[in-house]
């Protein structure tokens, strides 16, 4: 089996964007605002925007299932305030519990969470808890930078982000590291603010003893964990120096890399410094870059294909990575694609 | 011969650091102030703080030039205002050309700009002059984000920056993109910040037309280009999307990588995705990382090993990436290194 587990539901129906901008024109003018639950899309809206895209890619690429949550860059956690980021959040998983209703086999939730800059997070665990217990996700987004490029709110290491990873514990679901987009104009979204996101996340887990103090929580680096890899030996060499633990023991229980990478030599740069138990199969599809790579002839974001080509990788090495790992870090996808 | 295109000095005597922390001092209490040109370090000073340090580092791993820059971490853009930064700036400037007056054959130097946030670049065009002009420095250190942390001032591509462009394109001198310490909690200056900031400037280039503005203008990102080569497809996807050239004619002839990166897998993906002729040598020593790798028994940042073990570089191509590329990114090199 082959579990995609970064998708984003970049193709919802235009009804979507259109809550969403009378959500944003209702903070001048609030006669505007969308009554809650007010967005009309229908089933076949729904399917046809898969059907011509994600689904159609799954099928042409051998992806059975695919871990799926709202498109990270119109999180947008800084515009309005918590309660414009909860109606929106809401209606955004909302929708997302629809397409994991109409093809349970092929999409799994993802929640975004409610987060706000400055709001604690100790806020959005309702949320959380709505999405796991009564939509059946299994797992959240967590925006590192609710400031969207200003960077604004504590470290993830921080002890007011302690509540909501208890509760995580708890619920034992995992968190993907993913900051939305940018409102600063120095980071473009997603060729400097996601890598960058990715890059400080890690920075702060390994500075930090949040794995001591969670000893089971975990979370998933996207876009081949940013800059991490590539420099891995600086980590080990800062990590070194700090007096910190080998990275291994530090926080490699905890912190996985997804393979979102769009080449073969940094797919092989990945598979070869990160150990193979700590890396998940993922495409981000369709999402950043969606092009054909003129260089294969392939799309940018088929990763499977390099993954196919690592040649030190085994069978076994393999079957972690499409599916293995998934089934150990998001624990409840396995009732989901076990059951009947 | 082997250059290495980015050094500090960090070693530098005390003295250094008791003026900075007066004129910080100083901006709370003015009469506290240290009087300009009052720092007061010995030749013998200076040569002891070298000596057993980069010079005995050189000496081991067979480097003969540094271009050699102050402090990166402590330039601290933000503290105080324009005036404090330039005459912090003059006063490690001056510092470094003790440095390669003494030391005429090993140090080259190269100018940290008194920039200061939401100050119009063109300001520091003058001690980027004197610094060329009349200490026989090579190039400069730019700041792509003078609030040190928190990315308040202006892309790199905006016109703001074009009188120093231009004046750079004037002297013939390239610049090292470089972020200073971070005074955002949320990243880790050597860990986070610094490569955040390679990655980001590169994706502010690959968006703009400045290098059609300026088709001679030259910038070394360092830290091995940041997140970018782990990316290279990524960024080509990018930029392919938006319908930019193909970045070897969109930023190749004006953007070069160079090699602190302290791995060998992080070095083969280097020297694999980005053409030789935009790679330059570099330690970073002593600088970021400062131990011994246990998995090699060599230390994390002597690059040169990695670069000897590349299999597929040949001789030729090893002399660009340690002498001909830094040649001709830094022409005014030249007339040192084979001047008698």
């Amino acid at each position: 089996m082959i579990i995609d587990c970064h998708g984003h539901y970049t193709t919802a129906p235009k009804a979507l964007g259109v809550f969403r901008d009378l959500q944003i024109a209702a903070l001048e003018d609030p006669v505007r605002n969308p009554a809650r639950g007010s967005l009309a899309i229908s089933d076949d809206e729904i399917r046809e925007s898969l059907l011509g895209a994600q689904i159609k890619l799954q099928d042409e690429r051998g992806i059975d299932v695919t871990l799926f949550s709202p498109i990270a860059g119109h999180m947008m956690h800084h515009i309005g305030n918590a309660i414009t980021s909860q109606i929106w959040s809401e209606t955004c998983n909302d929708l997302i519990h629809r397409v994991t209703s109409l093809y349970p086999r092929r999409f799994i939730g993802v929640c975004q969470l409610p987060q706000s800059p400055l709001v604690p997070p100790k806020s959005v665990i309702p949320e959380l808890e709505r999405c796991v217990n009564e939509l059946g996700f299994v797992a959240c987004n967590l925006n590192p930078d609710p400031s969207d490029g200003h960077w604004k709110d504590a470290p993830l290491s921080d002890r007011s982000w302690y509540p909501l990873y208890e509760k995580m514990v708890e619920l034992d679901v995992p968190a993907m590291i993913h900051v939305s987009g940018s409102c600063n104009p120095c980071f473009h979204p997603t060729g400097a603010h996601y890598i960058n996101g990715d890059t400080t996340a890690f920075m702060q887990f390994l500075t930090s003893d949040l794995f001591r103090d969670f000893p089971t929580l975990r979370f998933i680096i996207p876009h081949g964990g940013g800059a991490v890899p590539y420099h891995w030996g600086r980590y080990r060499g800062l990590a070194q120096d700090m007096g910190r633990p080998p990275l291994s023991e530090l926080l490699l229980n905890n912190v996985y890399f997804d393979t979102c990478v769009y080449h073969l030599p940094g797919i092989e740069l990945l598979t070869r410094v990160i150990p193979v138990d700590n890396i998940l199969f993922a495409t981000e599809m369709i999402g950043a870059v969606r092009g054909i790579d003129p260089e294969t002839g392939n799309p940018f974001d088929d990763t499977k294909r390099y993954i196919d080509q690592v040649e030190w990788l085994t069978g076994e090495d393999r079957a972690k990575i499409f599916e293995g790992n998934a089934r150990k870090v998001y624990p409840r996808i396995n009732a989901i694609l076990d059951g009947d």
